[in-house]
């Protein structure tokens, strides 16, 4: 699996060298992609879609401008959007700089965000970096990689589902982070349905479950670290009122809360039971050898005496008493078999088998 | 047994559809509920009971209007409260989205809240979806199934127990809520007696208590995931002032909220405590184990140098040692006799036995 | 051991009709006790003690009334208190409502409150439920059943110890508590004499501990949810300031407050302990094991090469290259006496004995 | 090792009965200490050391007095002090009551405070009721038994080193507190050189150091427990205003609050390691186990089908087929060697040796 | 590895001496570092680098002095610095006392901290004390070996890189924070590759991890330990406005804040995935010795019954039937193939091989 490790934090050479420029650095792994931007332009009455190749205004007032760009390695282009919008340096740089975690800042005269957006693509989890930039009537994402996520807003402004486009740009920016934590419930259902896998492994007492397990409690922790500072962004803005933001927000944004909420305790609970599986599967293997050793233990308790006794008349002594009658074999017989149920009795009583 | 797993958020697919298209979809499985809607009306002096189709006014001052509402499925009714009573779009959304846990919502000119209830029938725990709606003197209960968590209050209205007829719609909003919590009484008693049989269990040495275990520990981790957000939500109700709750309410509320605690404390108590039966379950196979060992130890040692000396004795050397003496054999018996006696000895000073 | 749990809600059936019906119902076990009012009026310079049935006015201002109750199931005469000093219901329920852990409730006009005592009596932990009302000079105390609690203080007022008869019913308040409180250092001492107890046993590596540590620790855990409630209370008091309560009484609530968040910090640390002494068990039963493998294995790796080589020798092949030399069996001796010294040299180095 | 208990509250019985009396009893065990008051007046010219007998005024304004005694059992000495500081009857209970825990209190008129000292002396952990009490110009210290702790303030004082004479008697307060706090850094030296001897033992797989490291995880939870009230004490000091303290002292607290914060991080650390040490210890144990299983299984493996092979030509059948062949023999030897070697590949490629 | 020990206070005896005398005594190892002062003046337009010996004004307005002094043991020299920016005894102790852990105090007049670096040399962790005092346009830093850390922050402004050239001294000071904050990406770059590594051994069931297991958990708490007063005084420095530092310095203050939370957020990932792994070793464990038990036993359950049979027929008895029959071997053969192949089976349906 190719597992992204958000703990790693690679790119300290690139970003000590863009410390002391000071320039913007690209430090991802997807220096290939086509740049392209897509411009959709929409109000109550009209939307339109086009593809552009810069970020220039005017921006008109009654038309909401969102502009979606993929590819960030042309720092070039960065550059200049972060002068058509008077955007702070120190944010430029985490545009492009992959190992940046969610936030959200508020910069008095724009809205700047990023995301980690963890999301399955043929069983394989995909992390990606996204950027949001909300400045009045104008909204700016970009995104690493060309994906889907966007595609549900995009419907519904093109074909005018819900209220999306009666309402405002802050809306927009809300349908927008809300379609990036929609792709963890997905990642839920992984966990979900996994976790269910090895929990029937261990309750069917397969060892085999062992590696699988762990990889599953490194996933939760990963999980875990990157929904964290996703939900105390959204909580912050919740909470400080962000000038771009109508007051009749509130109720999305605490609905998105929830969500984010149920999600984090859903991991958590989640880890906290891949500990109980582990113990129980500690059980098993004890279980299993106490087993094991029983069995062992009668079939040497019963066995080592006979051989004992078959030994002792072995012996090449000249006088052994009892060696030329020749009932003695049977009382032979006859011994072992009261010494063997004398000791499969003890063991019954023990509750051995 | 049919456990329901409160952190499984299943529903995504439909939710991003809704998301999209903004309609109000049942999420839930019981489609096929007959959905009916009773309407107990009254006051101090009188007390009507009605079924009725739809929900609409005008509402007379001196009264108080309670209408329950049995199935979620119908969601053209659904939407035709909202525009009766004035409920945003996301609380609709919430009524019938079965995944969405506990939450209270003062949206100024309403009170709007989710319960997620748990109740035992037959020994299966049943999980119900529950809207209230609270607006003036109507008080509008939305559930999945028909269910008798509400009868105490139905008949405490009819007979005129308690105070309920005396007091506003306030008091009614409280003891709906005290009902659906007090279900929660009864899932505790069952807890309780399931870890007493298991703790016996393990007291005794048994060892088939070990999936029981696992089971349980599950059971209370999702029943504190599934309390808490209650927790949360009354006591929000008790901080924030809401302006349809009289101030006379807060003892109630109070009140509420010391049996939530005492239940949350005691689902917490007994999760530790099953970490307790987990531990000494492992101390018993250890010993167990030990035990077993310490016996096939005993035999081996015994018998094995014994059946060493027989094996000397039965080599076919021509010349071995005393081998033509009368004697010899009684000698050899009694060496056995003092090899056993030391080995035992040993062990016994060891206390092994 | 006669274990209280107080994790265990048992009377919800009699709670729920409770809460139907609104009548005050006592839920505990000690129907039969004799109900009994004694009432100690004081002031500086006098004190009487009296035999009552009723609790009623006038109350003179230069007096301190203390009634102290003993036997809830009496649910009238609960009642007429409760109209005497105009007593919220709610309060009233919890007065007979035994499962109700712990609280101070400031209703404006008196202060209520409910203690969970817990004292040992012949080795038994017995549970009974206090509850105090506090109104300008008159604090009624209700006990379940007769216990001498509360002769220390009844002896201070009686033989004017200390200052309590030249201050106010706060300060009769403060010693009413601070008595309560007292028997947990009792169950302290119980605690900590069974923690040495058991320590003893497991550095001894007596494995018979092991169901005792187990009681230890649900005891510890008992303890811990039922302080901790009061401790909360008495929190309350003291930040909060109820009006009954002169500001010099706050030196006196603050010594409390150390003496229970010292009981607190004690079973906190206990609970600790068992864990680690748990641990030093485990480690126990694992060296002991150890220790019986390594016997084992010495016995069967010196004695099995051996009993080989006799058996090789005691095969009746024809020819067998020595079996007929005189010194054949003497170079065996050597043979097996070399094989055993490597083997027991072997170990030596591995340290096994 | 003499070790404290600071969770034991033996004194129970004492307590209770000064609770009824109101008087005050020394609860500690040093009742044959001589007592004794060393008087140290001192201003920025002269300084003056003195014997005395009683603590009684009347005080010069620009001077600073220091009080300090030695031995707590003269209640009627406490008595006196009590009078003449006009100290609070509570606060004279806790300078003689030595299960009472560290804590600070402010009572507007003097700052009272009491300290739990821990040092070393001869290797055992000695424990020591300290209580300070701080009225304008004015300190009183109250210890159980002579000690050097307080040498270096007294000697500062004396040579007139750094600013301790130039300053007030705030500046006083502060030094004999800092001394106190002194003590535990050579507690921690001892932890440290403890807890790397234990650990070089389990690194060494030494299975001796089991009960040496439950000592170590006991002292580290008693000491956790001990300096946690101090440091809150400590902390009250710094945030809230004490009108006996000068604004300029706010560094040197703080300063203080840095050494305590270290102190509890070490502790808490240690303790945590401990832990990692346990468990690296119980690998130790199954490591050894496993390793004992394999050379116990390498031997029966290797020599219990050899040795049936030797019985079964030792068995006395009249036709046992090869018998009588002279070649026999070494084609027994042979098939020894071959099924030998063959198991001991097989557990070569186990990689079990 | 040379291990710094950062719970080690080892310099009590010193600091004891210290805070009697009130001296300023250096107590780190590094006594005999050569001492050298660089000063760095700059402005906009132009930068001067020099070698100097005392640190003394004038100071102009429009430049930016950073005095960077190497090697800490020159106490004259110290004092001296303290006299010329009149920084606090208390401070002065705090930059030669090297068991200080960071911290940042505010001094209305100027601001002091402490900064514990850690950096890899040579795969050793090298810990360095560093003192910065910012006084209006004037920057001290004080270490107390050279070092390359602060290398990219003389070279931006050497080169003119970035902005540091335009802006204040607060900026600078910024940047020195930065550079040192950055090793720490260095040392989680390293405890990842090393934790990678474990993790490859205990996944191919390598035992021999298990020391370096450890020592991976003891340095994580180290480092979480070292990190955290770090980061609590940077997060003191973004809350309470330092009258040095100009408002524009905000975004890039929380940026740093961010770094930090990074890398706490994965120190504490690892650390809890060490736990993780130290499961799945123990489980390893287990698993092994399960399976060494079940080859043991299959081994004896075969051959112990088998040689018994050989050693009946192997009896000396004058009589047993079947002896002389020729067919007796081949029964014999016979007898053992079906019991072997009869055992096999059973533990084929055990699923032991």
């Amino acid at each position: 699996m190719n597992l992204y490790d958000p703990f790693n934090i690679l790119h300290s050479k690139k970003q000590l060298l863009r410390q002391v420029s000071g320039d913007i650095i690209y430090t991802g792994q997807f220096t290939d992609v086509q740049i392209s931007i897509e411009l959709i332009t929409y109000n109550k009455k009209e939307v339109s879609f086009h593809k552009t190749n810069s970020i220039e205004g005017p921006f008109e007032n009654d038309k909401i401008y969102w502009f979606n760009v993929i590819g960030l390695h042309d720092t070039e282009l960065i550059g200049k959007i972060g002068e058509t919008f008077n955007i702070h340096h120190i944010d430029l740089e985490d545009v492009v700089h992959v190992s940046q975690w969610s936030k959200i800042e508020d910069r008095e005269s724009y809205l700047f965000s990023i995301f980690k957006m963890i999301y399955l693509r043929d069983k394989d989890m995909i992390h990606e970096h996204v950027a949001m930039i909300h400045k009045e009537n104008v909204i700016v994402t970009l995104q690493e990689v060309p994906g889907d996520t966007f595609d549900g807003v995009r419907e519904s402004i093109q074909k005018q589902l819900g209220k999306i486009r009666s309402m405002g740009s802050d809306y927009l920016y809300y349908s927008l982070i809300d379609a990036l934590t929609n792709e963890y419930f997905d990642i839920i259902n992984g966990i979900s349905s996994n976790f269910r896998d090895i929990e029937m492994k261990i309750l069917d007492n397969n060892l085999e479950s062992k590696e699988q397990l762990y990889h599953l409690r490194k996933e939760l922790l990963y999980l875990i670290n990157a929904v964290s500072p996703i939900k105390d962004s959204i909580s912050k803005l919740t909470k400080h009122n962000y000038h771009f933001m109508n007051h009749e927000m509130t109720p999305y944004y605490n609905g998105l809360m929830d969500h984010l909420n149920q999600i984090m305790d859903s991991l958590k609970a989640y880890k906290e039971m891949t500990n109980s599986l582990h113990e129980m599967q500690m059980s098993n293997v004890s279980n299993d050898m106490n087993k094991t050793m029983m069995i062992l233990t009668v079939f040497s308790a019963i066995f080592i005496p006979l051989s004992f006794l078959a030994g002792v008349f072995g012996m090449n002594f000249t006088y052994i008493p009892g060696l030329n009658l020749k009932s003695s074999f049977y009382m032979f017989i006859l011994s072992c078999v009261v010494i063997a149920s004398g000791m499969l009795t003890f063991f019954k009583i023990k509750k051995w088998y």
